[in-house]
């Protein structure tokens, strides 16, 4: 496995083409593009790492995962009220299909949804709680104490994020916003801008491998349904595209990170600034999808053994 | 095996909504919505069934599988310059992306780019001589030559089919289309009368398990990414929902066929004529989510090693 | 003209179906929907009014010429850069066509448009020193000093302004909004919560009259283009039906009035707070189409001698 | 006005952009764009005209004028039930409206809605029949036998016409389509493939001029709504400029020419086959803005007394 992740990292650093840094939020859009950090928590207790895996970085939508694990373990089945289960087929921040459908996003991943659930996990806590929680949580996830909250991208964000304002306000016309819409865009903006390393990242998305061995910080049936919103939605309009080369459930983030889950196997980070054409890092894509092929992690594949997963 | 499938049938038997049995198509509307069948064929060669598994019926959609298959054996990749893979996020018969997207369909599993999967193994062939091959593949999937198009459905389709025209004539505005509208929708029309029962459609999806025991009509590649646009965009707009409850890649028609694949596993087909509001059989949706429930086959769970095949 | 104008009260005051009042602006939500009143403003001077034509009303949307006017007077057909002249064909309020065409609102008389418009008037300015303009400008237009903004009315409108919100900050998001968001919708609301008579506002009308007898606050080439774009745009996506029903230029507000201009012969205010589905005055509308119908005013038809402007 | 046309063509002459010839009528592609015609019939019976003004051409959409007086001679308002008075703020061959509401097309100037209009006085008749009655309409209206449908357009329109042939089957597929669509396209095609000059143009156009003194075909009332149409809806998504720039209602036809009318006044026809950004005619659009600013003719100015209608 330390073979092939050395391999996968070298790949990257040869490629020329490492996309384009995101330049809507200020704070981010300095980043060099050159870094590539990978890191794979297996189910066995196994960690091995490459390249910039010890760099935090912007976790951005990533955190969108962790943000619904909250939201669930507060209302549970009801947050299916607020927010659907369906891939969008636009932008992430389209606010298209939310004029469609009278104010219910379509799913939790993109910005609208995420929006939602924030609003759903903050309910009757103020924002310092709220974030204090989720970030309780993805340390203990993580197992690691040393994960916090970059204050400077949060402002970057809040002052430069009119798009998710827009989308913010277009709820609360709706009703679909409890508490106020400043108050949600500003616990958003914090918890998009939760730092993390390759390593950390790996770490906290082990809960949702599958696999007896792992923390059990949600149901079984929850961990395989959240993998699924990953595998249709996690990456906006081009989530078909990366369930085709991937093969597996993931979610990006537009800080250039990537979380996949291998069920049962292993919890993957990858992180590269630089983005394709729908916002998803372009040299992590490509590193998830050798990763896929060299291992035949698919789901769509012929499932292997548990002790299998050192490949 | 056998046991639960008799259990699920007896289940659909006793529920009392039944779902609302497609009236678009003359020819399918007079069927009785009170019927019910299953059958699953194991990567060990065993088969299951349970219900009206014997009954033949309109495959209608789930041919988009099989006509998929021979147009990536014609044409390879170059199938994606001229239809997606990704969620369309709309009914399978919208015209609305296709305007948005200039005559590229989303994905080749709604109606307008299964026309262009059509229209793509039917070049330089007549449609008899595509339709047959077509009927042989399958027959050769299956390991049975008693699957034949119903030619009183495939008619009520071409006189009924104002929208399928509408969508073959708007591609061929964008020049998405090589043969003429009326030689595609007429074959078209006839690959989705395809007629068989539960116990062929499960047989005939066994190339797509990735088992090494199973027919190997494609490569390991092609069957992983055929089970992936069967993940994302197999249900139409109900994608989304049939990967949370099920789990599984699957392909429905709206004559109530449903083929499900279990990589490594099981191929499984289901059939009951009512339909629930995304257009999918509702009772055989039903069944699909309990079977995933009791077996633990979706694939965002702990992969079981190939001899738990037998649950 | 008074006999006409007392029967088309009279035929207002016997409907039973006096529309529904809008309900999303709170202030406003609790007027008596029975109120009616019509003013006429002749190019010769003389001015007509029957019910309640002396009650003030908030003139809402009506204000967006006021505004239109401002802008043009600031900077000319530069405001034709940041929004277009075409008809929406969709609600006041939508925010779809706004993303397919990034950020550029159809016509200034949709909300994102004249926000626009008032980003355009407000610029460099305090908002207590464009509103003390705007307030101004249609006091000298209606050669009376007794308009006023309502500033409970306004706050309201603030309060409950989310979709206001979200088109402001959509805007924004594309780089067409200069002052900030707060600024904008702030002055906005106050510029809405004007409050004016119908006999006020129909003498303010005038100076779209295009007559040489009336006050000249703009170029006739500005005014006979203002009038164009209240018959294409005045009535969001019930535009068409009014120029097929009354055949002149007109704008209306969600507050229930409605400013009508006969090119050369006269300007006409109509008030009543019920509106139809279109969010346009019920009873205002049909007095229009029943005083149209009555003088043969519609712009379409023969054009009379002025001296005619008596009927 | 002899003096006034001479000078505009001269001005068109002299224009070295003379717009995009559409191509995607093969038959209509090789036509030379540097011709221009122009030609103004006045409600005192006097007929002026320059440069190209007896050279026929293909009327194309300016003939849904025509066949929208006949279907409301056939069924009057009940039209309004299968198709709507709104702008359609889109292309004239979009889709995407239909799909929103439902197979009701926006206003019966853009391609779906005058495939209704077609479907309407064509209801009962054969094509023959019914076309037969269309030339005999314009050869009254324009008080010249010598108009006639191009065979040759109208089958290069069929064979070339895949977007129309999309609506018909889509509208045909929400029951909006009684006749069979092959029927109505025919005739449609056929409909557009009529040829005038611009001196029978406008001549054809003075039964909507509104004056006493010219032929009564259609009641005051429907000549007016007509004209309204005219105004709101006759451009395609241009029509909000052109009411801005022309200020009268206007029809254009992608073989260049363009039907205007001076209510009261006159009836001008212009033609010149290269097109603008919207499809319609470039020099012809520029004419008609240099003929408003020279005559006052906006619809939106000062009336004028009858007898001032020679300028």
């Amino acid at each position: 496995m330390q073979d092939l992740l050395t391999e996968i990292a070298e790949v990257a650093a040869e490629n020329p083409d490492k996309g384009e840094v995101a330049n809507y939020i200020p704070e981010l859009a300095g980043i060099d593009p050159g870094q590539f950090g990978m890191a794979i928590a297996l189910a066995d207790g196994s960690v091995f790492s490459a390249g910039d895996a010890d760099v935090p970085f912007s976790i951005q939508s990533v955190s969108k995962i962790f943000a619904l694990t909250l939201a669930l373990g507060r209302v549970g089945d009801q947050i299916w009220r607020r927010v659907g289960r369906e891939p969008s087929g636009l932008a992430f921040d389209s606010i298209l299909l939310l004029e469609r459908e009278n104010g219910i996003p379509r799913n939790p991943f993109i910005n609208a949804g995420a929006l939602v659930t924030t609003d759903t996990y903050l309910a009757g806590s103020s924002p310092r709680e709220a974030l204090g929680e989720l970030v309780r949580f993805v340390r203990a996830a993580a197992d690691d104490d040393d994960i916090h909250i970059n204050e400077k991208v949060a402002r970057s964000e809040i002052a430069s994020g009119h798009r998710n304002f827009s989308l913010a306000h277009y709820l609360a016309s709706h009703g679909n916003m409890y508490s106020s819409v400043d108050k949600v865009l500003g616990t958003y903006c914090h918890q998009c801008a939760v730092e993390m390393t390759c390593r950390q990242l790996a770490l906290a998305g082990r809960f949702l491998i599958d696999a007896d061995s792992m923390p059990a910080l949600v149901s079984v049936e929850r961990r395989r349904r959240i993998n699924a919103l990953m595998m249709t939605c996690g990456h906006y309009d081009g989530s078909g595209d990366f369930a085709f080369r991937v093969g597996m459930p993931g979610k990006s983030g537009v800080g250039g990170g990537i979380l996949v889950i291998s069920p049962g196997r292993a919890s993957i980070a990858v992180w590269s600034p630089g983005l394709n054409q729908y916002g998803n890092s372009k040299l992590g894509t490509e590193a998830m999808e050798l990763l896929a092929q060299k291992t035949g992690w698919s789901v769509f594949g012929v499932p292997h053994v548990r002790t299998d997963g050192d490949v």
